[in-house]
């Protein structure tokens, strides 16, 4: 089987090696809309050439690892040119705003779109990891609209890497995922200002980050071209989760300011509960 | 030298095992107002025997690692009954209202303020850990309130550890530590509160939370008993930076309410300048 990887960053670097890894693909390819990006993932190995787009669009299985505003007008392009045995998957953090793209597209059947519940703070080719899906889970979103066969394909390339597959829709993918990665991310993003603003002693945080702030802020660091279409592009549902974290932190304030050590005790025991779920 | 710790959780146990790992004390012995919490301890080894308080008062190290609300009355009754050769140490979370309580105590000199940069979301006896504290910085507060001798005890003994002690004053402490951990641990348990509140499939979180959620709830794990007192006893410091937070989130919510990319991108390459700080 040969490969094309659309957008050779973070998540598509590392989807690249994974595929060698595991000799999952023959010939990898790879286009990247940055010259400088191409070039350095050809340099680290991560494919074997860097092609165009019509070249791209041969391979078996085709990968568009692209910021989320990037994909639904590429999944398009793309569709729109390949042959009924090609595959082609995306790895996205959102996911409504593409099916609903693509939906009446007469190729849709070739396209699964998943996203891996991987990623770090770091972007670009350089940040690729050996080994980065191992354990974690893989979202397949509307499965019941791709081809049983395309299905398969991916469904055994995320086996094969270990990442166990569950399927949602992309609807509930999206909210989901407000929760549990975007928000996240915003809170992070938010700490970071904060800290910036307020604490000009720079040396300061750097000698008491060990007291919880590396952890919390560590999201921060990541790619304003990957985070900002995410947050714009689920933007109903970021918003929603924004709202009662404001309001969360409110209540807390509240409590703080009125010295209700019992309240403040009461709300930190029911986020305690949280490890019941993350242990 | 015998040394006393008294609360042996997390942080009075870890320096414990610190004290014996590296040899810096003969006998030690343990307080815990929590009987359970005190035969955990001995018979996880972190301490020698359990004593009472007034056994503990006569070890030439004396330790308090009790939760914050605690060490001012328990510091000043130490201070009543020591001899000038004892010294007594605090590893609290804020400094300001204990140096204040003890300022004018005939024995002030004995005492040294410290606050060591390491903590984890766990807590009690079984969350001591070995080396804990190697690495991570450990602030001496108005150090020049203290005895040389005291002061110098203590340094060397956070030498022998591995951990470069930083002299600041109880009030710049205090101010310090709101911005890089105190208010950490709000969001993270604002964050925990927002989505065991909204979030009611309670497997998607588990399944999803490879997308950043882990890091940024972590401390939300943390004990209530331990940061209702930092929160209430540090009040000023920490409204102040908790209002800023908020009005961050509230800056980049509106950026996405208006699809405000541009703003977004300039924000978050903004909040990305932390990389400078933390690696």
């Amino acid at each position: 089987m040969t490969a094309a990887v659309f957008g050779l960053g973070l998540i598509g670097g590392s989807f690249a090696l994974a595929l060698r890894d595991n000799s999952l693909a023959g010939e990898i390819v790879g286009v990247d809309s940055s010259e400088t990006n191409a070039t350095l993932a050809l340099q680290l190995g991560l494919v074997d050439r860097i092609v165009d787009f019509d070249q791209a669009a041969k391979a078996d299985l085709i990968v568009l690892a692209t910021p989320v505003d990037v994909t639904p007008v590429l999944a398009t392009k793309i569709l729109n040119q390949i042959t009924p045995h090609q595959v082609v998957m995306d790895m996205g953090s959102i996911k409504e705003e593409l099916c609903e793209v693509i939906a009446q597209h007469p190729q849709r059947s070739r396209f699964v779109a998943t996203h891996p519940m991987w990623g770090t703070e770091f972007s670009g080719p350089s940040a690729a990891e050996h080994g980065a899906f191992k354990g974690r889970t893989a979202v397949i979103c509307d499965g019941e609209k791709s081809a049983p066969d395309a299905l398969e394909t991916v469904r055994r390339i995320y086996q094969t890497l270990q990442s166990p597959v569950i399927p949602m829709s992309a609807a509930e993918h999206d909210i989901h995922a407000a929760y549990v990665s975007h928000i996240s991310h915003i809170t992070s993003f938010a700490l970071a200002l904060t800290v910036l603003e307020k604490e000009r002693e720079e040396e300061r945080i750097f000698d008491l980050a060990g007291g919880g702030f590396e952890s919390t802020v560590r999201l921060a660091k990541s790619s304003p071209d990957t985070w900002t279409p995410i947050f714009t592009g689920n933007k109903y549902n970021v918003l929603d989760v924004l709202r009662e974290h404001i309001h969360q932190l409110g209540v807390l304030r509240r409590m703080i300011e009125k010295d209700d050590k019992e309240g403040l005790r009461k709300a930190m025991k029911k986020a305690n509960e949280i490890k019941r779920i993350l242990k």
